[in-house]
């Protein structure tokens, strides 16, 4: 029987290069995780399968054991597509069933062949002299409809979204039949997200941060600087002495202790074994509360902002 | 033929009491106001409708000289539910037809008749021991097709929406047959919106900025405090005494050269001519951009905020 709940602590698969894929999904699962975050637009799914299999093969876990995510990318949003894509996901991964599929973002865009190009990325044409995002009219409860129709094939045992905001829950779940299982959204402490958390949980979703170390996932993409790293924080180095534990799993626990499961990435043995050893210590309340106080509604990741750097085309979605 | 373009200038008619109410419209028709914003909510449209009444019948103005503007409340949102509340509005107003109809916000509540209570506001029963907002399940979309209806019925020459966020709009934008008009918002220097309204003009909208002078329109709520008046920043005061004209004027002029409309409100009529006389005078880009640059992304008017405050109800709708 699958697994009825969420494991706390996944990996997160993002920016996980193809060569260090299979290895470090491996090397997870002997560590310990049960829990893998992936996409479609990662590009490594069919790696992350590799990983999972040579686990299965080795004995050390089965399927139903794992707890496999992946997400609708924008470009398959249309209802005639949306079973197209997870069966791409699910033959990458070579697993007859996910047990989370996610709406990637709250964004259309126009539909690419998965013959043309896959993952299908940003861009509607990248050798255009111009290339630019093309959107698609699909409305998000006609790509919901359609994520429902995939619970009651068993092609995946849970749906949910990722990047929505309050006012896009709210609509949703005025039409949803299928009840979202979770909400994925970037949430550290320099962006709490108090209120979304709040609202999601009050709708019984379950909530998972992504990014949850902040800054840390960007440096490799310079979209931070080392200087705006929340593991500098006083108050978290004075946690991570008080506990005996590093700043970074004073941070993640954070995250879990308020209520959230959290998709760090790693592809280091070391650092993939810290992540996960975070439930031997609790921070206190005064410790919570002057984590939390460190919120600037803060966002790395805003496709508006990377839309408008990357190809000059106006798309935010959190203004 | 009714007016094809909304004036720049609009009276905002949220929070003028019934007894204010017809003198105030009629005295700002007089004064050279062809614009009124008004909504349901907001108690006054049979007082609204005398104004206008009495200005067409002294030969003020004809009907096709105005733009009025009225917004569909939160528990009319079921598609049964959005003519009914067109019709109340207009018999109140004592028109057949409104220039624009807005979904005041992005919240459905449940059905309130109005022999039961009129205008309905936020509590489902008022009277109850712990008064609550109730929420109706019904997706924003079918909302939006029924007010399109109107349109077609000609009860109203245009519908638009307010209080939605980027990421609603673009949804909005993928299911509209007939596309939204304008959007409605609050923005003043201290909270710029920038790129909410610059999508909202990709899409081809209209923006009116509600709440245009800030903190000023929330005094009288204890929603704000005095000394977060905009009008009191240097760059205003600096600013208006180069052009001669008050901080208020300066502020709201901003609003106007930067494209969008504004719907201020005030009583005496000596206000309600500062506030049109905005077209006389420019500000320099220097000054644009320093008003610019006081934003701080305050929000003065968060339903979520007032719900939770006023009755425990935890409903953000901008987080």
């Amino acid at each position: 029987m699958a697994l009825q709940e969420m494991p706390k602590v996944g990996l997160g698969l993002w920016k996980i290069a193809k060569e260090d894929c299979a290895q470090t999904v491996y090397d997870a699962i002997v560590a310990g995780y049960r829990h893998l975050d992936g996409a479609c637009d990662y590009g490594n799914e069919k790696e992350v399968g590799e990983g999972i299999a040579k686990a299965i093969n080795d004995g050390v876990v089965s399927r139903e054991e794992l707890w496999v995510t992946s997400k609708l990318w924008n470009t398959f949003h249309a209802p005639e597509h949306v079973q197209l894509a997870v069966e791409k996901s699910l033959e990458d991964l070579g697993l007859d069933y996910l047990d989370l599929y996610l709406i990637h973002f709250p964004i259309a865009q126009k539909f690419v062949p998965i013959e043309t190009r896959y993952p299908p990325e940003w861009f509607f044409d990248p050798t255009a002299d111009e290339p630019k995002m093309e959107l698609a009219k699909v409305p998000l409860y006609q790509t919901w409809h359609a994520m429902e129709a995939l619970v009651e094939k068993g092609l995946v045992k849970h749906i949910g979204v990722c990047n929505y905001n309050s006012a896009l829950l709210h609509d949703l779940m005025t039409y949803a039949n299928v009840k979202p299982f979770a909400l994925q959204i970037e949430s550290h402490p320099y962006n709490t997200q108090e209120k979304l958390i709040a609202t999601a949980k009050n709708y019984g979703l379950s909530v998972t941060a992504f990014s949850p170390l902040g800054a840390l996932s960007y440096l490799e993409l310079d979209m931070a600087s080392a200087n705006e790293s929340v593991l500098e924080q006083a108050v978290v180095k004075a946690a991570a002495e008080r506990v005996n534990k590093t700043p970074a799993q004073v941070v993640l626990r954070w995250n879990i202790q308020r209520g959230c499961s959290i998709i760090p990435k790693s592809t280091k043995l070391s650092r993939l074994k810290e992540n996960l050893a975070l439930f031997d210590f609790a921070l206190n309340d005064s410790e919570m509360d002057a984590i939390a106080a460190l919120n600037a509604d803060k966002r790395f990741n805003d496709p508006g902002d990377f839309c408008q750097a990357a190809f000059n085309t106006l798309h935010p979605i959190y203004d």
